[in-house]
């Protein structure tokens, strides 16, 4: 496996004004690692996305809980890494690595659960794909989850997530998916060069962990809220995703849909709430 | 078509403290939409992306470029979209938009430039999709582009892009990628909930327009800077793809092999410059 980081040289060019006098300089600078990961179940590719090394059973695991192919770590068999060098293959840079997962007995992937369109279309007649062919949620999943959380307390959650952060800091670079308890301890972190990376990293932890379904708790994310990422949310069946920026239009539809509460722009001492205000303390 | 943005009903919660009393309101909002854009080719499903409505011919056009596929706007014959009413399925909820290529004779989709990895696996043996699959770069593609540029252009940019934006200010949830001429002029911008989805509506705008290869243009993209860009920026010619934010490893790997000129962390009156310094004026 690859570092998180890769250190590069750049020139750092700063222009004259304001009494500074401007310059470029050569120096040092951290960035986040950006590599493909291949997953492959029970023999056969099923995806490839490029993703920040590191976490990348997890990051495989939650991907198939996202997917709605398992539910439980008794849902898989096994998951194996595969670097190039058992098969005989290092010469490819030590790039493009393999998550090799076998499922357990009777579970199976379903083509609604891969994510090319090549070959499948709900409409037969013009091809379309529509949202019912990609969105894999169960319709008001979530609506019997009865968790409240503070505003005060979402609040408090992207300052905690910062601190969490130790790549962060040192690349700018990488988006970071933070798991927290309806008290607003932090559970888990994963970060990673795709938004939806990190969350699959954090579900797949908790699938590994036994602890799915994640009720009472809230999944914040440091970037944007869509779609994807509410499905995610829904399908490890946390009842807040909380986003330090907007959601899309699509995120808000399928939240209500699914009866996700759904908090944008969270910063400083404010927050949108989007849908579910009834978990919001004080809100509903 | 859909709009690029939509109105939700949200609560904007404030704390209280430093003063301000706190409290919970609600208002309008306005949402960046996200929407399903299939993408078939010569009547087969090709790819599908989550994006923002508007430009979908443009946003296909830039696809297909980015993927290799067509290079001049005679390799394409026709780009129709359909909406789901034309062949009898307008019961879609007007979601799953579809754009219909249709190539001129002798132009093909290769497999490599299908986005899904079920099928084609470089490594036989142990199924590893590596960088090579999934980059159709030419060597050094742009190793032959002399353009040069200033600093201070640079440092100019990024101000002109927000400024040219007009959905960014009032949904704060849209990546912007712009093209811009040696000089600092603008020359195109689009937005997208996808930064990939907005640098291929540019692309196929300059496709359609003609202007392909974007020789001495700048491509400035308001996040970060992923291996994808890069391969999108190479495969229309620009000689220097600007970021706001940072770059990944792969995306600076892979710039330095075409010989793309690759800042990152332009923001302000200073910039880094990862690869390609020989085209900054003064610092190569």
């Amino acid at each position: 496996m690859s570092g998180r980081t890769a250190r590069r040289r750049v020139l750092r060019i700063s222009l004259p004004g304001d009494g500074r006098p401007g310059g470029i300089a050569a120096r040092a600078d951290l960035l986040a690692a950006e590599e493909p990961l291949g997953i492959r179940v029970d023999g056969a590719a099923l995806t490839m996305t490029m993703r920040t090394p590191g976490d990348d059973v997890e990051l495989a695991a939650g991907f198939l809980v996202s997917e709605a192919v398992v539910r439980s770590p008794g849902d898989i068999s096994e998951i194996k890494l595969c670097d190039g060098t058992a098969c005989g293959h290092a010469d490819h840079d030590g790039l493009g690595n393999i998550a090799d997962v076998t499922l357990a007995a009777g579970i199976t992937v379903a083509p609604s659960a891969r994510r090319n369109f090549l070959t499948t279309s709900a409409c037969g007649v013009c091809g379309k794909a529509s949202i019912r062919d990609i969105c894999v949620l169960p319709h008001a999943a979530l609506a019997g989850d009865a968790s409240s959380f503070a505003p005060a307390m979402l609040a408090s959650l992207p300052g905690r997530l910062r601190e969490a952060q130790r790549v962060f800091s040192s690349t700018g670079g990488l988006h970071a998916a933070g798991l927290f308890g309806a008290d607003g301890d932090l559970i888990a972190v994963r970060e990673d060069v795709g938004r939806h990376n990190a969350v699959d990293k954090v579900v797949g932890w908790a699938l590994v962990d036994g602890r799915l379904p994640l009720s009472g708790c809230v999944l914040l994310v440091s970037g944007r809220a869509s779609f994807e990422l509410v499905q995610k949310a829904v399908l490890a069946g946390i009842p807040l995703l909380a986003a330090v920026s907007a959601p899309s239009s699509l995120a808000v539809e399928l939240a209500e849909e699914a009866g996700l509460t759904l908090v944008g722009f969270l910063r400083g001492p404010s927050m949108n709430v989007y849908t579910g205000a009834h978990r919001i303390a004080g809100a509903g």
